[in-house]
């Protein structure tokens, strides 16, 4: 686990560390939210299964998901981008045609950044959005009884990656859920309007059981949800079968769905669109020992530190 | 001119390009000013000549340099960092150490980012400051009969990476100057207790004749230094002499300076401090032509497109 090893480094030499720990920052001062997020080239994407234009697309969509998951209103992004030096003129008219087009979908503008060179490709992007809900989400805030809501389905990205890189032939649904997520700006607005306390919400970003078990850690709650429960395309089932694939392992360990996880009273969950959030499961009592528990038929997975650590998704094991 | 290139590509392609031209974006919604700078592994520095301390140390100083020219007061950062997989937690630990350092340094607080794997270092640093000055910076604001004013030496820098580059002995201020740059926070602040309108302001980070061609073409006034009047080390011209090079070579266009270079009516000349700030010439006329007229003894030499395109720093070009 080098990626956590190295947080734990950075938050013990910093003196001043009390920001670290959830994907966006809320600066009090200004009212605003700050979020940062790299894409690295042939680590988050390879230009054998990407375009420049999906890339730029990701690029924001992937920092609009983080300011999503904290009920934030996308503003403003910052673009860092290093390029190799024989880059075509076209690559970076495409790259920043993707960067357009989302920024334009959700009423974001570029404010600046800069262009390097470098061997290989990064698209570096901060975002900033504004306060637009008077409470606070974060991965501590899982409450006794909260119904475990996500939006969209699981397992497209994961199944989309996979097939891109075996060389498989999928469903264009879980390829483009791969290369060009959508960020869930919208429903977080919707969210927003109905919270009515600090809940737990993320984006699924390293996957679905990952946010489910640093929402448990966190929350020092075990949180316990039914696999059958989760929304998923059949494109992901059928792609798996095909394969001799577990479906189930990309809706549970399948990175970069970008879908948002919560856990809201059910008060909350009443007044909400079913058709947007699911309910997967329930938030369990105060736990010493916190995990997640998967139930899927008459069994029941646990997953503990072991577990997470073996599937997890970590930059540094790529 | 690649760089330049790839600037007007982006700038035809996004539909609201507004807010690109200058280092820093002013958000007037809140009252900040943001800026993004990349520094590449092989690019910007070399592991060979710098040590991960310094290294946290710089790649936060040109963000706070960025802010220092748009005379704003720096608050906060994210810090992005992607590292190849084999990196020691010693790096790490000693990267953070240097960028702890500054932040004390400037009362700053790192409020987030991410740390992803990566062939080589990449540090992406985004830098918010908080307006406190009632008046505007920016290439375009030079005025006729302007003082030419700068803070510190030039060259240093310059003649540094020169002789780490060439494994040439050099006096230990040169190479600090290069590995360890001062942002002009300080002097900043200073100033924008006496600015009583938008002035043109920018830091040197890409060389003094370059900053000052820039506020040249985009106030549309010639800009006519003695550079002669310019600060400079001695150990500068001392490193020169031993190696048979040009000092005012490293003074005009050796890049990472990070000083500030501006330019101000005369009331405002007479109340700074004078230990802070050097005079090195005037603002010209309108000029349909704008260039940089470097005098030296009796001669003059003027740096127009051709010349600029022939030694200004360019990323690409490395």
């Amino acid at each position: 686990m080098k990626e956590l090893d190295f947080l734990k480094i950075i938050s013990n030499t910093l003196e001043n560390n009390k920001f670290l720990g959830d994907d966006c920052a809320f600066l009090k001062d200004f009212d605003i939210f700050v979020t940062q997020d790299t894409l690295v080239e042939n680590v988050h994407f390879s230009m054998y299964t990407t375009t420049p234009y999906l890339l730029g697309r990701k690029s924001v969509s992937v920092n609009l998901s983080d300011l999503a998951a904290a009920l934030s209103l996308p503003l403003y992004i910052c673009v860092s981008i290093s390029l190799p030096e024989n880059i075509k003129d076209d690559f970076v008219k495409e790259l920043y045609r993707g960067i357009n087009d989302v920024c334009k979908e959700y009423n974001v503008i570029v404010i600046g950044g800069d262009i390097t060179s470098s061997d290989k490709i990064v698209v570096s992007i901060t975002a900033i959005g504004k306060r637009v809900c008077n409470f606070v989400t974060s991965r501590k805030n899982a409450k006794k009884d909260d119904y475990i809501l996500v939006t969209g389905e699981f397992g497209s990205s994961g199944a989309g990656l996979y097939a891109l890189s075996n060389f498989l032939y999928a469903d264009k649904k879980i390829i483009e859920a791969h290369l060009n997520p959508v960020p869930r700006v919208k429903e977080a607005l919707l969210l927003a309007k109905f919270v009515n306390s600090n809940i737990a919400l993320m984006d699924a970003s390293d996957g679905l059981v990952d946010a489910l078990y640093k929402i448990a850690q966190n929350s020092k709650r075990t949180l316990k949800i039914n696999i059958n429960d989760v929304p998923v395309n059949q494109s992901v089932i059928d792609f798996s079968n095909q394969n001799k694939l577990d479906y189930k392992h990309f809706i549970k360990w399948g990175a970069e769905d970008y879908e948002l996880v919560l856990c809201v009273s059910e008060d909350i969950y009443l007044k909400l669109d079913k058709n947007l959030f699911t309910c997967i499961g329930r938030v369990q009592n105060k736990d010493n020992n916190p995990c997640v528990i998967i139930q899927d038929g008459a069994s029941n997975e646990t997953v503990n530190e072991n577990v997470f650590e073996k599937y997890s998704f970590n930059h540094f094991k790529m």
